[in-house]
């Protein structure tokens, strides 16, 4: 098996303690020549919806790598840990949903094996923190190009868990959809893909009572203005030229959202 | 043209989202075997006098780079991308002020390219992450060693966006300045340089009312008392021995502060 | 002297300045190959114990690296610049703590030199940022191969400056300790070794009032239950499953607390 010259990591870690670091080390010490590319450790604590999208949005536009995501509140239980093969890459974490997204964004799932053989791991793997004893060095072992079935036994992709699909419903004139992620500029990016809006005109109305206009970029309406768009991840989302329409809209990841035309 | 080993990033993007990780990942798709500093992502959006500062003080001290600057309020407007040469690397951002002082700070402008030539960019281009899309790729192709010429056609330095200067005045005995940046310590930071202090006397008052000495380290005043000193980046700055100069003095940048003779 | 592949960079600068990159940059200006692993710049201010903790940690978790530890308050006075080498790496930084449990945790000190030799360090060392001018050029001599007598006088051990050791009391079916750090989680780590646990049967108390059990990994208690295990750093630690230690208990670093059987 061809090996990866990159690993990337998504973890609800943080930066104030040694645990990514950690995990970089598990990496360093088995694959001193692969470069690792952090996604983000600033996933809310066990939010594994949070880290399954921002993992899903990102891989696509990294080189070829084995992703690694760790948003783990079953640590230490019986769930398992997996590692996805997709045409584009190899996912490893734990089997909680929050890897799937991610393998449907790079082609889909090619192959599932369970991280089982206790060669692959690190030292007397801690029931607390596999992302350093287990994950970290799987994903190190595999862009070395160790064979996935050597890491344990093959399992069925419908036996994966999965994260519930969120809400979307289109009408005549309207849309509704979860919010997915409220990013760094307050920009509300919806679960429906950018091309539902398609269906949609120019003047807009946001849950009701909030004008809003279609557009391709936030300059395209006045400052404090919301824009209706298809952002750089191809979902549909909701913007304020020079502000923020999450305070505008007051709105959470999981809440739901309609657009209608007025 | 000769290339660079080394990418440096400074962003607003913060670290929460996958932006910074897209940046890494286009960058490493063009130019794998380039090494990519991050100077800082947490630029508070879209201030770009900020970004400007942080990178002007931070670039003297890498390698040879090609420094990627993005905070960019006007993506997807008719704002130009540019790429600026320099005697000590290139600078590649948006046409907004974010770059300049780090030329000066780098030897000054050699020559400037407009980012025009579609074939430098990667995949279809969105309108709302040009660093992604455009900076990132750009950066990439000039650290291979593509010549500038080829990235678009070459402008006249005098028609760039500026900044406006900060406002340093000196007199007999006292320096007025804004505030450039506050720091992590609570340093209070002015856009004076460190040589303008050299006209003062050991005994100061800050702001009318606040009791300050000339030194060279925290340690040269008792903890709790204010120092006027040349900072590591060679400009004039005040600090609290032990303390946050930023609480005692509350001021922010922008903010104009008088130091003067007692 | 064999070299490095490895620095890893443990400080208090945070990560909105410019700080940590120029340390990345004084890193590759002199040993360009080498590789930066950042363990965490998120040390709170001069907070000399959380610096040694974390790094102490996390260290044995690197390959074969030299350390750089930046926690100064003493910055610019006559605190001396130290190397000290252990079995397993090298650590540098401040002579005021930060570094003595990781060289012990790295299997000891087997020599420190004085960082004295001018030669070693990069540009006209300011007085306010020797982890610029001065830690980080000397790991990257260090990593090269450089031996540590070239960098100054060889220091007796015994006159280093030491924090002092956190207090823990182990007695008939109870335990004592101060504790040690607050996790991202919540966890509550303390300064007592995890095998000390072992003198304490499964049913519990915390400071007299909060029960809690033994176990090794969060799902050992019920949700909103507290655990007391040996967490993945060796350190016996209190965990709520699905919650946050530190808010049940309320407690912070440097507080003791007692653990006692029902």
């Amino acid at each position: 098996m061809p090996g990866y010259g990159w690993i990337s990591l998504t973890t609800d870690y943080g930066t104030f303690d040694g645990f990514v670091a950690a995990c970089h080390g598990s990496i360093a010490r088995i694959a001193p020549d692969v470069r690792v590319i952090d996604v983000t450790h600033h996933v809310p604590p066990a939010d594994v919806a949070r880290g399954a999208f921002v993992l899903a949005q990102t891989a696509p536009h990294l080189p070829p790598s084995v992703h690694v995501a760790v948003v783990d509140p079953g640590v230490g239980t019986a769930r398992r840990g997996i590692a996805i093969a997709t045409p584009n890459g190899v996912l490893v974490g734990p089997d909680n949903g929050v890897l799937i997204w991610t393998a449907e964004a790079l082609g889909g799932i090619e192959a599932v094996h369970e991280l089982a053989n206790k060669d692959w791991f690190l030292g007397d793997v801690s029931r607390t923190f596999h992302g350093r004893d287990l994950f970290s060095p799987a994903a190190a072992r595999i862009a070395l190009g160790t064979p996935l079935h050597d890491a344990g036994p093959a399992l069925d992709a419908d036996t994966l868990v999965r994260l519930p699909d969120p809400v979307v419903t289109v009408g005549d004139g309207w849309l509704e959809s979860e919010v997915a992620t409220i990013d760094r500029f307050g920009n509300v990016q919806l679960a429906a893909v950018g091309g539902l809006l398609a269906g949609l005109g120019p003047d807009l109305v946001v849950n009701g009572n909030v004008r809003a206009r279609r557009g391709a970029t936030f300059a395209d309406v006045d400052p404090g203005d919301l824009l209706v768009f298809e952002d750089s991840a191809g979902q549909a989302a909701i913007a304020v030229n020079n502000g923020r329409a999450v305070v505008v809209l007051s709105v959470r990841p999981g809440d739901t959202i309609r657009i209608s035309e007025r």
